[in-house]
């Protein structure tokens, strides 16, 4: 005994005694009521300072695993190891069985769980997550001691569940100037983009059972969808936006609880609607009286031109659009804040699904993200993110040209490229043909709602070295050319 | 024009001058064509430098919201104005009347909606949230500083939805030093055990539709497992934990989905379960094969005897338990936190649900917990605050005795005493008399099942002064007296 103990860097030796010594209680190789060796003589055992044993076995008394005999020395405390089960017949549940249908389907539904795994030194184009290289550390680092400094006790504890005040001003701040008219609206501070549309999901009525969106979406917002019960209408997109007269047809053929919208930088084609068709597309649906959900995904990513509103800033102060807001792909989606902006009404009960969900958001994440928001931080941080995701969307782009000059692409900047082979070619096919070759991409089908897309993929080029950009979609375009030989 | 710019402190003087340029032009102050005044007419406007303002300028440009004519200015864009919504109709939705039963029945069951708001100077029982000022912010800070210059940049950016891979580590052997058997389980990191408990109750299946549990129980745990759907049957408590007869009664009645059980220092009684009772529930649970969801609340809170090992320690080798975790009540809740160890099939299903939802918990506070851990801090700050809350347990145990004699009282420790008056008493009518007088707590109720203890109240004395817990419960004690004199 005593000979397995080995020390780690960055814990105190005193607490890697007590550990070691609770492990051997727990595992009943020192049993309750049995005499532990002395503090010296442990101390020479472990080859640790007799001063970290004496902490070690007060630490142990504490936490009710020895107790001391005045004058004679520590003992093991009775009961305190682990049941070994060894009489009782071990009780086993079949959990599968016991699993509602929405815990399967998420499973299911689970990309993550299904996708390519890339192993290392392959070429991945699968994610369009921030480039980590461009993070600014010390802005979030100076950010994080200036909000302790001034109200660290208070960031730890609890928080509201409709966020941490200071951020919900900016914020509202941030979105009156992207157009948008604040009167009668209100806003939640969620767990990033995701749990703002769960929570909206989650509020909102099946009368219909039907969501109206744009075909090819957002992968999550599929899923989520579905995991909510919701069928799902796919509209199909144009070079400018969603096709308004197919949307006229669905919207006149049957009633929809909501419509899925994304129109910047539309995940997965890219596109960018026009300011004139979103005014269209806010007149039709105000026609009909859907309410939309706004994903403002990437709204921040914009390379050049002009600024295009929201759509919630055209519907002025009207409370048809609920937006959702996330920094996510441009700062930090390790710390996981969110925003919904919407009708007062409506985010009163969000606030209420929000509290019984999740409490609140992370108060810490909330005002270190304050923090550097109000110190301008953004605004630098963006210039430096645009200028190298420009740069990097300006080559993807030139490499697929060169090619994959008989596909179509679409992309109007962002973090990703969508290409759509002709008619009959699979983009399965060629993902497993390309990952045999150390080019991994995302097959464009799961974005589709109706389970069409087989001919297009997904390139994602934010966290892809230049060379490997090159070199990656040359070896797609030479595989993809064998392919259509064959 | 520009005599209503003021300078905030913190924010760079040039995105302020931007801002307040948006600002005038979003409400149409500045109209798309009109040339902006000239950097140096602007900078004696608003008594900044000509540097800031050209920075503005400039600013403003790469949003969109000016363009530069050479050698003549800066001019307001086109189309950057909000939408002033006169022309078009507004077009207004009736929220409520397309929310779900469950956003509803969320804000009917918000408790935060509905409670004494405590005005300035009032003495209040009603929290159990740590007390902040015990919070060792150096060791955090320091926690923080560690990990952003061991991985700043991975933490920024996604993680993965199970969790922070050293912290699952770290929490795995942590539950091990409580006795836990890990063969055959997992653990999932979750934002502190509310999002835990939701994921589990989304997670099991409604196949009998009712969930057995302690009465009086948690109160936020009523209120999920109504959201979720589950008919919820209260089985009373005794001095030391459960009432096991009434339990195995209730057992015998009908079949129940799971047990919700919070075995020591049970919210709100106070109670910590016994050993021998913890044994004789798991073999109860086991004959009935009814999986148990553990609630670990506030075990760490132990003020002193011997180590008692929670229920799933006590299932060894089995996967009837599913444990919920946090640090909340005694470390920092404002990190959004805790954990749930269970059957790692169940894990691999949760894992789903918990991405779909809000894809991970932050990383950020997953890393400076884990730092905090690592270091040893809990084990110190735990010595410090156990010593804290035991002298205030016993003051207000003290107090209650004598201002509150003729009530019974429940509590070997925690945050909280319990108190249940005679019956008939009416706690909710003390509390509003009690309010008049500048004194709140939490009425009983709505931590019992079936609509009963009216007549008990919880008191919170985590974050109460000494002095005014010496007051506040004479208060109480008083006006206790005067209702029954009554």
């Amino acid at each position: 005994m005593f000979k397995d103990f080995k020390l780690i860097a960055g814990r105190p030796v005193s607490i890697q005694v007590k550990d070691y010594m609770k492990h051997l209680i727990i595992k009943s190789a020192l049993q309750g009521g049995q005499k532990l060796p002395s503090t010296r003589e442990l101390s020479t055992l472990l080859k640790v300072s007799r001063n970290s044993v004496i902490s070690a076995y007060e630490g142990l008394e504490d936490d009710g695993f020895a107790y001391t005999v005045q004058g004679q020395g520590s003992y093991v405390a009775q009961g305190a190891a682990a049941q070994n089960g060894a009489e009782a017949a071990l009780w086993m549940l079949d959990w599968t069985e016991r699993l509602s249908s929405q815990a399967l389907l998420a499973e299911e539904l689970d990309i993550m769980k299904r996708g390519i795994r890339a192993e290392k030194g392959t070429i991945s184009f699968t994610s369009i997550a921030p480039d980590e290289r461009l993070f600014d550390l010390d802005h979030v680092r100076r950010a994080f001691l200036e909000r302790m400094s001034v109200e660290g006790n208070v960031l730890l504890n609890y928080g509201y569940a409709k966020g941490y005040k200071p951020l919900i001003d900016y914020l509202k701040q941030y979105m009156e100037h992207k157009g948008v008219d604040l009167r009668g609206k209100d806003l939640l501070i969620t767990n990033g983009f995701t749990e703002g549309f769960d929570l909206v999901l989650s509020a909102l009525g099946k009368r219909h059972g039907t969501v109206v969106c744009e075909n090819p979406t957002h992968h999550t917002a599929i899923k989520n969808l579905k995991l909510h019960g919701f069928g799902i209408h796919g509209v199909k997109m144009e070079r400018d936006g969603i096709h308004l007269g197919e949307l006229k047809q669905a919207l006149e053929a049957r009633p929809y609880d909501c419509a899925y919208l994304v129109p910047s930088y539309h995940n997965p084609t890219g596109i960018v609607m026009s300011p004139e068709k979103r005014q269209r597309l806010m007149k039709l649906m105000q026609d009909y009286n859907v309410p939309v959900i706004e994903d403002g995904f990437n709204e921040e990513l914009r390379y050049s031109g002009a600024h295009v509103a929201p759509l919630i800033a055209a519907a002025g102060g009207g409370n048809g659009v609920v937006y959702l807001g996330s920094f996510s792909k441009v700062l930090f989606p390790g710390l996981r804040v969110g925003w919904v902006l919407a009708d007062q009404e409506l985010i009163y009960y969000l606030e209420s699904l929000k509290r019984a969900r999740t409490i609140h958001t992370s108060t810490l994440d909330q005002s270190i993200l304050y923090q550097y928001l109000l110190g301008g931080n953004l605004e630098k941080y963006l210039k430096k993110a645009r200028l190298e995701y420009k740069r990097k969307y300006e080559l993807t782009l030139a490499c697929c040209k060169e090619h994959i000059p008989y596909a179509s692409l679409s992309g109007d900047g962002g973090l990703h490229l969508f290409v759509t082979f002709a008619e009959g070619f699979n983009t399965r096919e060629l993902l497993v043909a390309c990952h045999a070759r150390g080019v991994i991409f995302t097959a464009g089908d799961i974005f589709f709602t109706d389970g069409a897309g087989q001919n297009t993929l997904r390139l994602g080029f934010s966290r892809v070295a230049d060379e490997d950009i090159v070199r990656g979609i040359a070896i797609i375009g030479k595989t993809a050319r064998q392919i259509m030989g064959e």
